[in-house]
């Protein structure tokens, strides 16, 4: 196994940090990680926000729910599915591009783009020794979020990333099993099958909780993502969204 | 600057490999790297389907738009947005979660977490010197590539992606301007700015083509990307993932 596997397999995410913001260098060091990465046709359909300021911090830290480690980090990233600078080119090339980018293609398009650079920004700092959290919490408000940033149309703040120094440790969470996660040849949909590696996964993470929480805890997989989905969240997304100008067509 | 962060900044899309196929270590290598990725609240909403099968190869690959690489690398991952597994999660733990999955934020949410394991794994084969391409094609005719892999309700193939090792150089292409894709502290909306700025990139996308072809093409990004939006693509994208218990919500 070469070092950059191990770093991928070590991932586990950070919710504490030093008080030791980024340098310049190393944030330049993951932007430039993050742009590597591969985009739909060239598209570049992304943007992200760098934010240093304690008061922008501090607001965005209670819109995503009040985790202390929205505010307190190295760095805080937030990454935007962007057309706004499409919709710029059309304008300089006078050529009408709205319906495009308007449509669920493109939308898909922005937030797989967003997502593929923010993973190379995630390994690229973990290989600098730095810890990252994804914050999906900024979506609990995203009209507060586009105030604090200043967000034009045809731009949606996706998720927050913080990044810096650990100061705690953390464990991993066990994964689906592999079966679960990767078919071979096609999808696998004898259903008995199906449920009996889910009903072999929630021992395994039953007994992973148990252990962490000194017997507190022993949550099944399966009951805590049923107890999580039964009740819908965020549920004015597709408004806002369609309200952006994202996949209306 | 170390091993990861070169590999990372070293990308570039491979279009020919060698004929030499993944062994079944270095699948289960990068199908580890993949789930190793954050994934949202811990839902897992995704699968990867594995294609060795030259005669489903072949069809994915005229499904794709006829790439050949499609159907001639080490091997060919498809990666899904999947929430299949949560319904049966639900059916199991006689819980309602349909809204919760029907929503456009739990359809963003699984859309992200495809797309960090899939960059995962794009960073795991690369730092084995392999070489890998997106294959966005698949979404040309997703019903045509449902019925290949035999896709259930609630799981949307996403993409492809080759793997393999590379049988041609390839060039990296220039990466839009930091400063274009960073903003610090707010988005930056200064249009003229802005504009100065993709006009500049302009200069170095065009000589990037000249140079690449010698001389017969000289695309702006701008012209080319107005170009590709005039016309919009997979419009019945909406209507299809609606229909697949995406995004209803």
């Amino acid at each position: 196994m070469n070092k950059t596997i191990e770093t991928i397999l070590n991932h586990r995410s950070i919710r504490k940090y030093k008080d030791t913001p980024l340098s310049d260098e190393q944030i330049d060091a993951l932007v430039q990680s993050a742009q590597a990465a591969s985009t739909s046709s060239f598209i570049q359909a992304y943007s992200i926000i760098g934010v240093k300021d304690p008061a922008k911090k501090k607001k965005l830290a209670e819109l995503a729910g009040n985790q202390p480690y929205v505010e307190e980090n190295g760095h805080l990233f937030v990454f935007c599915a962007d057309l706004h600078r499409h919709e710029i080119l059309g304008t300089m090339e006078e050529v009408k591009v709205a319906d495009s980018l308007e449509s669920t293609e493109t939308f898909m398009v922005s937030l797989i783009d967003v997502a593929l650079a923010a993973q190379n920004l995630v390994i690229a700092a973990e290989s600098m020794g730095l810890g990252t959290c994804y914050i999906g919490g900024i979506r609990n408000n995203l009209e507060g979020v586009e105030e604090v940033l200043d967000i034009p149309k045809r731009v949606i703040p996706l998720f927050g990333l913080t990044v810096g120094y650990p100061a705690h440790e953390s464990s991993q969470k066990p994964r689906l099993p592999k079966a679960h996660i990767y078919h071979e040849e096609c999808y696998e949909q004898d259903e008995e099958k199906y449920k009996k590696e889910l009903e072999a996964y929630n021992e395994v993470t039953s007994s992973y909780y148990k252990e962490r929480t000194g017997g507190k805890r022993e949550d099944t997989w399966t009951a805590q993502m049923a107890n999580m989905l039964h009740t819908p969240k965020r549920m004015y997304m597709k408004e806002y969204i369609e309200k952006k100008g994202f996949s209306n067509k």
